[in-house]
Formats: C-alpha cells, structure tokens, sequence
C-alpha cells in the first residue's frame, strides 16, 4: 500500500477517484472514456451479476444476445429515441485497414466504406424490435421475456470510473406483452427487483419513482427508478425500468393476432443497471481507510493473516489457520489465508482495510496458547478476542451483522439528509449548503424544473411512488401541487 | 414445428442452417454477419461458459474487462499482429449524429471525426499488454492470470450461423510470466483444459498439436489447437492456446525487474474459445430429426409429456408428474414438465426431439395404473416402458450414459474417417471424395502448405503432439520428412 487515501472531508470527489485505482477495482485505460474493470473489481461485479441473473431468471427471464451494431437507418425510426442518443454515439463508417503504400502507415482503408453507417449500440431496443418483429405473430408468442447482458457505448464528455464512462457493462431486459396492463405490472415488478437488490445486497436503500418527463428514457411513456443517496450529499440513479407503450412495436410495425384473431400493436418494456451501481457500493459506505464492502458481494469475506517470528510459528500458525479457513469455507464463507512472508502484518491489515474485507482475523503464537483469535470488522474497525470454539457460527454471524449494519447506516444518513423546503429560499439553502434529498412541491410543468436545475443544479430525481397527497404550492411558481417531489444534484 | 429438416445426405450445409435456425439457437440479424443469439442456444452457451469459467478459476486465472476500442495506432506496435487483422476491422472514425437541416435526415456529424481512429477489438493483445505495462514493474507482479468474457468483431466476408461471423461471443484469456518455460508451461495448460471441456462436456474428440506457420496466431511464436471432426468430414478448430514469446512485451515496453534488480521483457501466453463451440456442438452430434445435446450442456435435461384425455386424467397425471419432476430436481437435474393444452404430444414429442431434449418421458392413464412411464433416449431415439420405482436414479444412471455414448459414437466417427496417405494421388483422392483428416508426410515448409491448399482445398490443422516419429517422404515434394501431420479441409 502506498500513501494515504485524501479524506472524504477533504475533497470527495478525490477520495473516490484514489479509492477505486488504489483498491484495485478499476482504471483509466488508454482509449478516451474508457476504463479498465481490474480483477478485484469484476469479481464484485460478477457476484452482483449472478445475483441479478437469479433475480430475473426467478421472475421468468431468459438471456439471449443481440448485435452490437445497430444500423444508422433504425435510430431515426423512434423520433424522441435518436433525439436521445444521436449526441453520443460511436459509429462505424470503415470496415478495413491498410498500409498507405506512401507513408508506409496503417490507415483506413477509403475503399472500404460501408454502405450505411453503424452505431455502437447505446442501448438496444431499436435492434431488439427488429428482431420481435418476426418472433411475434399470435398472442401465443407472448410476452417475451429476455435480458442481455452486454456492453454499450454512449460517448460522454465527462467521465468518471463506474459513474460515467463511455462504455460501460450493463444488463438490459426488453420485454413483448399482449396488454398494457402486463406491460405495466413487468415495469413495476423489475423497478422493485432492483430496489430488492441495491438494497439487500448492496446495502444502499434507495427511493422508488417515476421520473418527471425531463428525465425520463429517450422513447418511454413512463419511467420509474431507483435513487440512492451518496455521502457527499448527492444523489445517483441506480437503476430504471421503462413502460415503453407501443412506441417500438410501431416504429418497428410489430403486430400481434389475438385469440380472435383481432390484429394490435405490442406493448413493451426495458429495464436496466450497468456497472454504475460499483459507483452506489463504493460511495455509499467507504470510508477515509478504504472501501468498506457489503458482505454478500465481497469477493473474500474474511482474511486471516498470521503474526509469527520464525518458521516454527508460522508452521504451526498454519496448520490452525488452514482449518479455521476449512471450516469457515464449509459454511459458505469465502476465506483468503494471507501468509506470504514478502510482506508484514501491519501492510497486509492496510491492504485488506483498503479493499473492504469484511472481516479479518489475525492469529499469533499467543492466540495458539490461549485457543483465541482477534476478529476485526471492517464496517466499525472494532477489535476483539475471541475464542477459537463455535468461531465458524460467530462468524457467519458477524457477516450478517455487517450486512445489516452497513444498511442501516445509510438508511439513518439518508433520513438525516432530507429534507422539506416549502419555499425557494429554503430549497436553495438546502441544495447549496447542506446537500441531500430535498422534498418539494412543484407545479408538475418540464419548464419550471428546467429553471429550477439551471439555477441550484438540483433535478427532480423521483416523484416517489409513496408520496403522500396533500395541498401545496410549487416551490418555484407558487402554483397549486398535489404532492412533495425528491430534488436533489445527482451524479 | 413447421416442416421437416433437410437431411444431411442431401445437402449437409443446408441442414446446418436450418438447424439452427428451427432449434431456436440463432439467426441473422438486420446487420450483416452478426448473428442473434436467441434465449434456447443462448442458455446452452451460458452452460458452457459456467464450465469453462469454473476451468480457468480452478487453474488459478481472474477474469477481468478491458476496452472495446483499440486505439489504430496500438496494432501497428507489432508488425506481424496487424498484417492478421488489418483486413477485417471495424473502425469507429465519429462519435457523433446530427438531424442534416437540408434533407431533415440523420446524418454522421462530419465535425465529430475523432483525431485518432478507434477499431473494434478483433482480439485485445494491444489493449491488454498496453495496460499490462502499468500492473508490471517487478517479478513479484508475475504471473497475470487475467481473462476475459467478451464480444469481438472481425469483418468476415463470408459468414455463417456460429461458425463465422463479423460479431462472435469469446473469452480470451492473456497471461504475463517471469520465464520462457513458464508461459510454455501455461500454454499447454490452457490447450489441455480446452481439451478436457470438448471431450467431456461437448462430447467431442479432439486432436491436439501445433500449428504450422501459415496458421499460428498473428504475433504468436506457437499456436497450440484442438481440432474436432464433423459429419460431413471436415474439421472444425475449437480453441486455440497462443506462445506468444516476448512479441507484445517488446511491442509495448513491458519489462520486469527480476531478484537480483535485472531487467527483462516478460513472457506471455493468449488462448480462446467463441461461440464457434457451438457449431461443434451442433454439427457433431446432430441428426435428421434435430439437435442432440450432451446432458451436460443440455438446458432441459430431461422433458415430461402428458398424454391423456379430459381434465380428470391430466389432473391424476399432473400429481404424478410434479412429483417425479421434484424427485429429479432434487438429483440436480433439470427437467421441464409441458403440460400445455394447446399443442398435441405428437406435436411436443418432434419439437423436444428437434431441441435435442436428451430424455423425454412420456406418461399416459395406462401408466398411472401399471406404475409405469416410457422412457425416450434422444441419442439412440429407443424407447422403453419403465417402473416408476427408482426412476430418479436409472434418469441420472441414463443421462451419463447418453453423454458417454455420443462421446463414443463421434470417436468411432473419427477413427473410421481418419486416413493415412502416402502418396499425392491417395492423398487427393481421399480428400476429394471420403473426406475426414488424412495423416501424411509433409517436408516443413510453408510453400508446400500452400500449394496443397491451392490445389486440394485442405491445410494442414495441426502437427499432433502425439504423432509418432517415422521416416518418410513428403506427400508433395518428396523431401524427407520425421512425422506425419494432420490435414483437413476445414470450417
């Protein structure tokens, strides 16, 4: 480990960006925008895949895989869709290369220009109706129930590691129903799999809602998502899951027969989270020592890590760590034994800080006379002796404990950190000075959210599926509004 | 299902494709060359890639994520790697679109060129020894066993359903070491483990060797192959292990201080599989009334269908069914119960047989008053009447026996179609009309490969490791020559 991370206190934004090069869980790589996912990195995510991929397959999801391609021809098809996407798109225009007989340079090969255009996929409905298009003829070919797990590219300006890169991992479910209100139920039912999964599994509890149509997907009737609340105060979207209407079943002229025989347009929906939620896990519970994980998505659980002089020690350390390490791997728990001799103790309990292993117990000679162990959990830094019997269920316990732990942590920082404004002044004091959610009314019209966010920054992250009706006047304009919305500056 | 297969006598090429098709596997999508993976053929490749993930876990490896677009410049870096894959790369030259004002089209925003031209990963020895770089300063980094899931492009002109086309799913793995006989070492490994899943998991006997000059790896020192048989008697690569020596080191500076502060570049291996697994799979095993699975890749292992009259039978067979259903489950097998009213047995029994379904369990009234059930085997298509007593454990005993003996159908397969030649004329003969790998003589030089190929079709698919020292003459110039080599026409 080399120096220390900057505090959070300090410069956040610094702090994030240290902590995810320095834990090893991704970095910028050469190409502009893009990152690199490291090892330690991806095994998060692939934990948070294969529990994702259960969620859905549970709820009757199948894979499958589209191209990456998309001709240039289908985007225009959907009108608000490219009007979306058409600002940040990767395209294809050449499929050769070839020495330039001249400069003796590789170049592109003028000869070898595409007919039409590609664009690297941004997201993948245009491509995926295409291909409905001829899956579906009768209302026995409904629904479609499918997700992709895949990479896309939306060429952003700004970018920051996980939070916004130019491509980035995600998953996208798009799915064929006969009616509305299927659709609907398949738009809500995955918005409530992610709030399930960021917060049992991550430990970030999250606001559910729609989206106010300034926000809302480039083609969707409706959108509904997740927010989350970061330390600094500011907000992230984690996931979002859109009722699509029959917009692409009509761009794409995607019909189904009914059982009798009555010919309509497909209702659809599509539903997403992408390596963005490693951005929430980091955020929402590191500290200034170093990532702090959630139990279930940490690539090790538990560390053990000898303090010995002399290989007699060590040999004997050994033996009762490797048995601990069998025992504690019986019940499930992912153990790493760390007894390389090219580092010492206090670096090796840095290093295993920094990464965020949940729990790491150290053993030495005394610990092998008295039958005991020092367990460290990584949420609390908290220390203490235990005895080696019944250490497996203690724990398992304790793994469960953090687990919880680090949730309700976030759940009492994000209750300290919203708020209710009932007037600008307020609002704007909130927003610029303490941060957080802001709970407001508002007039329920795009222009007076526009100059909300062109004057604080703060958007309308949700308008909360649990908002309670009651009467109020719009912080902005003073007309009448029905219920509270969530504000807040977002990532 | 809609009409019936091809036959593979009739037209071999033919059958594929509608296989393919008809299964529910893939099929080609609106971008040329790129295929759509659908829901059935993807969750095969899913079961392959659970398989071979866990391989390389177990041999030490981490899987990682590295860019899709590859600066132009990194492939010039190393001269013979660019000659391989110049001629088939999609470039990205633009990152944005724009609505054209006179023609109120979308158009490619000609004010968005990027300076430098991206390509579409072919494969990411550049990009990752380009990062490697940076993760290795001394011995004590070594090794990098790193590998990664992901889709590449090379522009093939010619493409075909799983076989070849333009987008193809892989996982490439690429691994740094310290010494020469280490990354060697590695190599074998990985050809050795690609090996292991052919046979034991595809059901598919592979030869391994090396490969010739013409047909090494662009970059590489020694392309390390798997080569399967088909049924129409051509070969089919299924993986590939590269030594790729010092070549990408020495490309992107990469060196490493050895225990006694000596610097050397490092030593490096790459190996992949694709979803050209697939097609193995497909085409060896495969007959005239469909697909047929080896169990250990089959995503419903076993298919249970009602046959009866009126609600009350299906009520009293639907008890018995679920329970035999939970009973297998409990064993780990995966078993699919399709009692849909809207199609006939008959109907199930062919649309099961084309997905390959390896048993299918058929159970009537008479059953239900016998204790019996009929047992279908996909393989051998026999049928049996069975007691329903210890069905579970003669299901699990029978599934083994399936994937056994598809393995040992395409070895007799193999055997009966591989050929020695000693002379031109025999050669060309058996190529031309038995098809299958012929063993002959060849003097060493890649102008003798070339001819061959120009005038039979067939390339030589890899010097076995197991071939047998032997003095001979070369099949075309006559030259002595040690060991005989395999050649093949070839997918």
């Amino acid at each position: 480990m080399a120096e220390k991370l900057t505090k959070r206190q300090e410069n956040y934004s610094q702090w994030y960006n240290e902590l995810v090069v320095k834990a090893d869980l991704a970095e910028n790589s050469a190409v502009r925008g893009s990152m690199v996912i490291k090892p330690y990195g991806y095994s998060i995510w692939e934990k948070m895949q294969a529990a994702l991929d259960k969620m859905f397959k549970d709820t009757g999801h199948s894979n499958a895989y589209f191209p990456l391609f998309i001709p240039k021809s289908f985007f225009s098809k959907e009108a608000s869709h490219v009007d979306g996407f058409a600002k940040e798109c990767a395209v294809v225009t050449h499929y050769r290369l070839k020495n330039d007989e001249v400069t003796n340079k590789i170049i592109v090969d003028p000869a070898a220009k595409l007919e039409e255009e590609l664009i690297v996929r941004p997201t993948s409905e245009t491509i995926i109706w295409n291909t409905y298009k001829n899956w579906i003829q009768s209302y026995r070919d409904l629904p479609i129930l499918v997700n992709q797990w895949a990479n896309v590219v939306r060429w952003e300006m700004r970018t920051r590691l996980f939070l916004r890169t130019a491509e980035f991992l995600w998953q996208e479910g798009h799915t064929a129903h006969a009616t509305k209100e299927e659709a609907i139920a398949e738009t809500e039912q995955m918005i409530n799999v992610y709030a399930d999964f960021a917060e049992n599994w991550i430990g970030v509890p999250v606001i559910k809602g729609y989206k106010s149509e300034n926000e809302r997907f480039a083609g969707a009737l409706d959108t509904f998502a997740i927010e989350a609340l970061m330390q600094d105060g500011k907000a992230l979207q984690a996931g979002t899951s859109h009722f699509l209407g029959q917009n692409f079943a009509k761009a794409f002229d995607v019909k189904f027969a009914d059982k009798n025989g009555k010919l309509d347009y497909v209702w659809a929906t599509s539903w997403g989270v992408s390596t963005r939620l490693m951005g929430a896990l980091i955020m929402a519970h590191s500290d200034d020592n170093g990532l702090v994980l959630p139990p279930k998505l940490a690539p090790i659980q538990v560390v053990i890590v000898p303090i010995y002089k002399g290989q007699d020690q060590l040999d004997r350390i050994n033996e009762k760590a490797n048995q601990i390490k069998s025992n504690l791997e019986a019940k499930g728990i992912s153990v790493k034994y760390d007894n390389r001799d090219t580092y010492k103790p206090g670096w090796k309990f840095a290093e295993y800080e920094l990464k965020g292993v949940p729990v790491r117990i150290a053993m030495g000679p005394r610990d092998l006379e008295n039958n005991t162990l020092e367990i460290a959990r990584r949420d609390t830094l908290e220390k203490e002796i235990k005895s080696q019997d019944g250490i497996e269920s203690y724990i398992d316990e304790l793994l469960k404990d953090i687990q919880n732990n680090i949730y309700q942590k976030a759940l009492k920082f994000r209750k300290e950190n919203t708020h209710k404004a009932d007037t600008y002044e307020e609002f704007k004091d909130i927003i610029e000075n303490k941060g957080g959610f802001v709970l407001a009314h508002w007039d329920g019209t795009p222009e007076t959210e526009q100059r909300i966010k062109d004057e604080t920054k703060a958007t309308i992250r949700v308008i909360p599926f649990d908002s309670i009706e009651e009467d109020g006047k719009c912080i902005y304009s003073g007309k009448p509004s029905k219920k509270r919305v969530l504000f807040a500056k977002a990532y």
